[in-house]
């Protein structure tokens, strides 16, 4: 850490912005490549050839951000090409004496949405090395989680066992967004290998709707981002009823999985109508032999950004009742992006009786810290 | 009225069973064919031809309902052929002396997700001159939606305007499985006819995921039926933005739009995180005025079954308040299948101070009765 970074922690918590929890972790840090460039050395010749010829190939979404600088907070209009890294480090990191950041990535998620499985597989495997001599060996309190494409679930494993023994990855994302609800079979392996490292699965928004993927939600593709933005829940709740009804959580009993940027506010109500069904329809899957709301406190977790604003205050700390805040939910900024959670706001929202769990604790469970 | 159903009322209010509400409706009775054959006398012979020669073409479904008496209620393994309605008629609107039971379909919504939108448009004239003869004629407080195609709206327009008028006739249906979500202008037509009719938009869950129409999830095909329930919700959720993002309660502003059999659970949270949105991005939708609460508060309905079962029943009446059920839900029953809400259970389930609203004012404003 250099002498600056020392100096803006000092004088922080001089001002009297003491930590949130003993230890703090953020669960939701964006890192981005300044272009494409950036992980050519990390790239076969092959493909930077193609990309130099006919761009990035990464299936376009058409739905866009809040505009101005791209969805990032128009404060931080910051040279990604030269020091975003050193800025997630002084701007969030120092800032609010963060030990662990979790580096999700972002652009990324697109590529698994494309046809070309080995393009996606060698994009992945350079934009994880990328990270980890980018970011990662900018400060030892990133932590990291693999980008791998779900569509070709044998390169996935072949990834997982290539970096998942490094000390700075703690997980594997399969974006939102894809072909089949994640507890489909075809992506078991994927699981089998998260587990045998220790790594937890993430799954961040993003994807849906672009490529060879689904569309966005159950009733077609949408026209507008605010719609988009609806839409997370809807595919959160999909895929959480996926792994649950396939069994996921009793053929790998030690894995996590934590939901990122997907809305918390459908947890209670799911969980109730899901708990009254199974008991109705248990026959169908007599793998799942426990109630899915517990499966759910075991296994699941999800991320708090974009937290609950409900017009009563009381309600929000019920919500927190409901949800089994305490067990369930780990604090995610969404660093940089315009409609990020800051840290000490957030952290005013929760009863400081359950502040240590969702700001520390849960997520050093989930990813092992 | 037969002489053995007044009995049978008289004795039900001799045992102490007092009406629900002082105008009691039914927002959700499904009425269904024995088999297609009893709609060959509406259908054009080319079709009926075409029908005996490879059978109904009715786009299947991949998932299956509750086992035995196929997903009706095991005591009511009634013959569909001789006295379905007179036996909806006995056993339902008598017994809890209902003042109106509106008939909402059941397989037919499937041949909305056909290719064939010709044979789709044929079948829902039959469908609905069928039902206005051996539904409707059976007792005078029956009503019923129309059954139109979606992805025709200019044959939906047209049987619109052929039957908008009959008395009997309060709403239009489009199922929730589709290809686009309803706010899509294509459908915009459809919507000009309904409020120039005076009649309701109901969409009822069905369809999703057959045919031609979308994956039932936005993560893709599920696997089980216990999956599917849980998609209920996330299909009305992308159904609701869409409706709200486009405008269409801004271009008629009369009409009301009743979702049924889709929970409710996600009203308070979804509309939370809208409101909330829609102030940070409202300027990609400018015709958007009103908070999308607003709009849900003045022209959406929805169905109560399936009622929620949180573990506190003060959880409910919570529940009640935050999706503000005065003025939102309407009862609907799903009678005769297995997972119907009995009336009188449902109605204890709320305060007495909104009874009268959920089980009668609410849907006789939306459907105009």
């Amino acid at each position: 850490m250099s002498a600056v970074d020392t100096e803006r922690r000092t004088s922080d918590k001089d001002l009297g912005s003491p930590k949130i929890a003993p230890y703090l972790v953020d669960c939701d840090l964006h890192h981005l490549w300044h272009q494409i460039d950036d992980i050519f050395p990390y790239l076969p010749r092959q493909y930077v050839q193609e990309i130099k010829d006919f761009g990035p190939m990464f299936p376009g979404g058409m739905w866009t951000n809040m505009p101005n600088n791209h969805g990032y907070r128009i404060d931080q209009d910051v040279d990604h090409e030269t020091n975003f890294p050193s800025f997630t480090v002084t701007e969030h990191m120092d800032r609010y004496d963060f030990d662990v950041g979790i580096l999700t990535g972002g652009d990324i998620y697109l590529i698994t949405a494309t046809t070309n499985l080995d393009y996606a597989a060698a994009i992945c495997r350079a934009y994880n090395d990328w990270t980890l001599d980018h970011w990662v060996a900018e400060d030892d309190r990133f932590r990291m989680v693999l980008a791998v494409g779900p569509n070709d679930p044998i390169q996935a494993v072949e990834e997982i066992d290539r970096l998942g023994g490094h000390p700075a990855v703690v997980g594997v994302n399969l974006p939102a967004g894809g072909r089949h609800p994640y507890g489909n079979r075809m992506y078991h392996p994927i699981y089998e290998a998260a587990e045998r490292h220790g790594l937890a699965m993430v799954t961040h928004f993003g994807g849906e709707g672009v490529g060879a993927n689904n569309a966005p939600t159950a009733a077609g593709y949408p026209t507008y981002y605010l719609e988009m933005r609806m839409a997370r829940p809807q595919i959160a709740q999909a895929h959480v009823a996926s792994l649950i009804c396939e069994g996921v959580f009793e053929k790998y009993k030690d894995l996590k999985w934590v939901f990122v940027e997907v809305d918390t506010w459908w947890i209670p109500g799911l969980l109730d109508h899901f708990d009254a069904d199974w008991k109705a329809l248990r026959d169908y899957t007599p793998w799942v032999k426990q109630l899915p709301s517990e499966y759910f406190r075991k296994h699941i977790r999800v991320g708090t950004q974009p937290l609950e604003q409900p017009a009563k205050r009381e309600d929000l700390h019920r919500f927190f009742d409901q949800a089994n805040a305490r067990e369930v939910l780990v604090y995610a900024s969404d660093f940089p992006h315009w409609d990020w959670d800051e840290p000490v706001a957030t952290a005013a929202t929760f009863p400081e009786s359950i502040r240590d769990e969702i700001f520390g604790s849960n997520a050093r469970q989930a990813f092992k810290l």
